[in-house]
Parts: structure tokens; sequence; C-alpha cells
């Protein structure tokens, strides 16, 4: 069964990958944009038969290597 | 208005990084896992009343700068 694991930056922590898209946008036209904010996404395709197996796996994972949990937040979304 | 793009490879690019993670969680004891891919999330704060405008911009800016379409593809939704 397929997981996504979304892992972002925590409110209030300086994203500088964010910024520097936030300027390139605008040098490319894009006025008026505010803030931007950059994560990452993990798709997993874990050995479960049903969704919620399939969710907790995912959020073991994701507390044991994909996400620091000082700087960032996770969720995770079966996907099929 | 927010808008959240999520680029991922497309299918049959290689994804080292996310063999890497496989890997990492085998030896941190997830066995049996399959595929894992990885892509990017960007949130976005763009100036738009309605969730259609604001995807239209989000899809605009996707392809002028945060996608590449030779190796990868996007979506975007809307989040607020």
């Amino acid at each position: 069964m397929k997981v996504r694991v979304t892992v972002m930056l925590k409110e209030g922590v300086l994203d500088p990958q964010g910024k520097a898209i936030g300027h390139a946008l605008g040098t490319l036209g894009f006025a008026e944009l505010g803030e931007v904010r950059c994560g990452k996404v993990i798709d997993l395709d874990v050995p479960a038969n049903d969704a919620g197996a399939a969710v907790t796996q995912g959020e073991a994972m994701a507390r044991a290597l994909l996400a620091n949990d000082v700087i960032e937040d996770f969720s995770v979304e079966a996907l099929s």
C-alpha cells in the first residue's frame, strides 16, 4: 500500500529556500507573491493491508528518519 | 490565497534519493519496504481571490520555475 509523508518546516523556522524561490519568482514577474514555504514529499510503498496500518507505519518511518522533529512537522496520508 | 505545488519525478526516472532513503529505512528495521519516491512541496501565498485563479497562478509558477518538465510532473491544489 502507498502512503505519502509530507514534511514541512515548523511555523517560525526560517526557510531560506522558500525565500530564494519567492525572490526568483518575483524577478520572473510574479508580483505580490506572499510567503513561500518549501518541504519534501516521500512516497512509500509499505507492507500493510489497510490504510490505518499503512499510515501508522509511515508515521513510524517519519519519526525514525524522514522528519527532524525539532524543526519539522510531518503528515501522513494513504495514497492507494 | 495559499496553494500547494507538489513536484515529483516522472515514472521511470531513477530516484537515487528515494533509493537511499529506502536503504536507510531497511537498516533501521523497516523490512519489506517497496519503492520509495521523493519529491518537493512548495506552498505559495498567491494574490488571487478564488481557488481557480490561485491554482492557475500556481501552475504558471510551476512551469516557469518550480518544475523541470523534462523529468518532473507537478500538481497544484488550493490550500485555503
